[in-house]
């Protein structure tokens, strides 16, 4: 549900409403919650959901039934897991990342590593495979660089990972509904993400947190709370976690996000996540051509030229961004500015034509050419 | 907007839609999501939510403006406040609560604590005074008991942790939108609770969490995140802490469910939380009334008979409570059964007469008395 006169290219920020969103709120506000009542909490799905919309996503990031939960925030997800982790391996004190991760993973892994008695290291990309050493327990990454798109090899890592006895988790904000993740086929062990970029969600929508089911049983939730317990409704004061993912579990489903997302995802029948790849990289090969073939002054291709190294978003960089991105958007063309010189430009490939994106990259080749006269 | 031929005395568990919220959700997701897009970040007040829903829940429990924040869930806050408190008296070890508590509450607590390197000790409401030792950091209690309605005395708790040097802590998960609480005259250090009974604000909707403005600079958010940092759009790699009750947000806020509940709050407009609790108590009278006066063989006043001493449920105490509570909702009258032998009926005075409650329970009592005969 796009407004005319407009392509947008801001959906690895936020995607927009989906058809059937409005639709399914009505249902879940209007009928569920409006006349159903209370009652609908044992009648209307809702206590469910978290695992029924997690198992869609699952399918999405090539996970299996089961192992993934729509609940909390992914800063919150990451607290679970790293916290989890640093328990499952109480000889080992360190959790590795990136400079090139989200400054607000950083922040929450550091956080819940704090509370467990460990600490984060950051290094640079280019150090992490000589930082792996017997103290780390868990190594945390993004798979997409938010700023650059930049797209990281998880076979790779998680290998590495294994190798030296750590864990691997996975940031999948940026990847999620937009490049194949493939967590079963390269044995991931947890991953995190949010659903209001690729997924649609909606804004502020619930995360997702994905354990390997292998490992479900090994690790603990450290910030539990009654819907975690395996008997919920026993109201029992000792704490007996759930089997399963259900054990991630927190406090009280987000019923309306939840429905909202649920409907989003409908957006994802019928496709399979490799169509979507491809077409996102074909997308992605016309704006960057587009670009190159302009040959603004002081205008360059910040990601990857190579699709197979890019996510779902072309980041150019130039001294005024600030003012490119202002200058497309009052042309329709709605992009994002990331301090200090990125322009950003999703490229979400369900919504997206290839003329909307031609048309969008002349208007910002054009726009950087009239800054530089 | 309630349906017609029910009386809803559930609204202590999960309160009513209330008129507006469509209208706004049609607003927030058509207009704002939908059409405005990701720049409704900036131009739509969606980042200042948390704080300006807060400052509306903060009237309703004698709060001061930036003392409330809406955000996560009610276990995530109790995290995050209980690990706040506990780094703030270090040399102590020890939270306190007690076995009426709720029970996700004391999962929550506990796994906070253990965080902390601390322990929760749970003892019986009457052990609490004698237990209340210098090894305490924070006592962490209910101010409503959600079993029988019990109403406990802040001012007194309060009291008598800070004559301990602990920090105090309540969940007002029963008492907001239905009780005053009065967090400000009594000096209350913490506080959380959910917005989806008496304030209405829908099926998992978003908690709050208060921490009184002098105590704002001593305390640090356990888990922390982009949105707590001083400068979130900076995206520093270190991490600075924002001033005011900002610090203890995480995550993006959940704007759809926000909006929801910023509608159902337009309900207490006009009218005073003393007013409020006056109609509850009357209402609680009434239906105590007919109760104790109808002399039902095995059927109990759970609650407090004293109002003063009952939050807004009453909960009756059978030994087939389940059904009691299936045979009123056959006819109409909508309460909650909670193992083993409680049926709950919650009694909001925003969208309930006295005439239902009247017939209400007339119903309950005449349901009761099928079953003994």
């Amino acid at each position: 549900v796009l407004p005319s006169g407009i392509v947008y290219l801001d959906g690895n920020s936020l995607g927009p409403l989906a058809v059937g969103v409005t639709e399914r709120l009505r249902r879940t506000v209007g009928e569920e919650w409006g006349t159903v009542l209370g009652p609908a909490w044992g009648s209307c799905g809702w206590m469910e959901a978290p695992e029924r919309v997690g198992d869609r996503i699952a399918r999405l990031i090539g996970a299996r039934p089961g192992e993934v939960l729509v609940a909390d925030t992914t800063s919150i997800a990451l607290a679970k897991l790293v916290g989890a982790a640093l328990a499952a391996r109480p000889e080992r004190h360190l959790v590795l990342s990136s400079e090139d991760n989200f400054p607000s993973d950083l922040f929450a892994i550091a956080g819940a590593a704090r509370l467990a008695g460990a600490e984060l290291r950051v290094v640079k990309r280019s150090e992490l495979a000589g930082a792996l050493d017997g103290e780390v327990a868990l190594v945390c990454l993004t798979h997409v660089d938010f700023r650059t798109g930049e797209l990281y090899d998880i076979a790779a890592v998680t290998a590495a990972a294994r190798a030296a006895g750590s864990l691997a988790l996975f940031d999948l904000c940026h990847s999620a509904g937009a490049v194949p993740v493939g967590l079963e086929e390269h044995g991931v062990d947890l991953a995190v993400g949010c659903t209001y970029k690729y997924l649609n969600g909606g804004p502020g929508s619930p995360s997702f947190l994905y354990v390997r089911g292998e490992l479900q049983g090994d690790l603990e939730n450290p910030l539990p709370g009654w819907l975690g317990h395996r008997e919920p409704f026993g109201f029992d004061l000792s704490f007996e976690p759930a089997d399963g993912i259900g054990r991630f579990r927190t406090s009280t489903p987000p019923v309306v996000a939840l429905a909202a997302l649920d409907a989003a995802l409908d957006a994802f029948e019928g496709v399979t996540i490799e169509q979507v790849r491809a077409k996102s990289m074909s997308l992605g090969q016309l704006f960057v051509e587009v670009v190159e073939d302009a040959g603004v002054d002081g205008l360059e291709v910040a990601s990857p030229v190579d699709p197979e190294r890019r996510g779902s978003h072309v980041a150019l960089r130039h001294p005024r961004s600030e003012e490119i991105v202002a200058g497309a958007a009052a042309r329709g063309v709605i992009g994002d500015f990331r301090a200090p010189d990125l322009a950003r430009f999703g490229l979400s490939p369900l919504y997206l034509s290839f003329e909307e994106v031609y048309t969008a990259a002349e208007v910002v080749v054009s726009t950087a050419r009239a800054l530089a006269a």
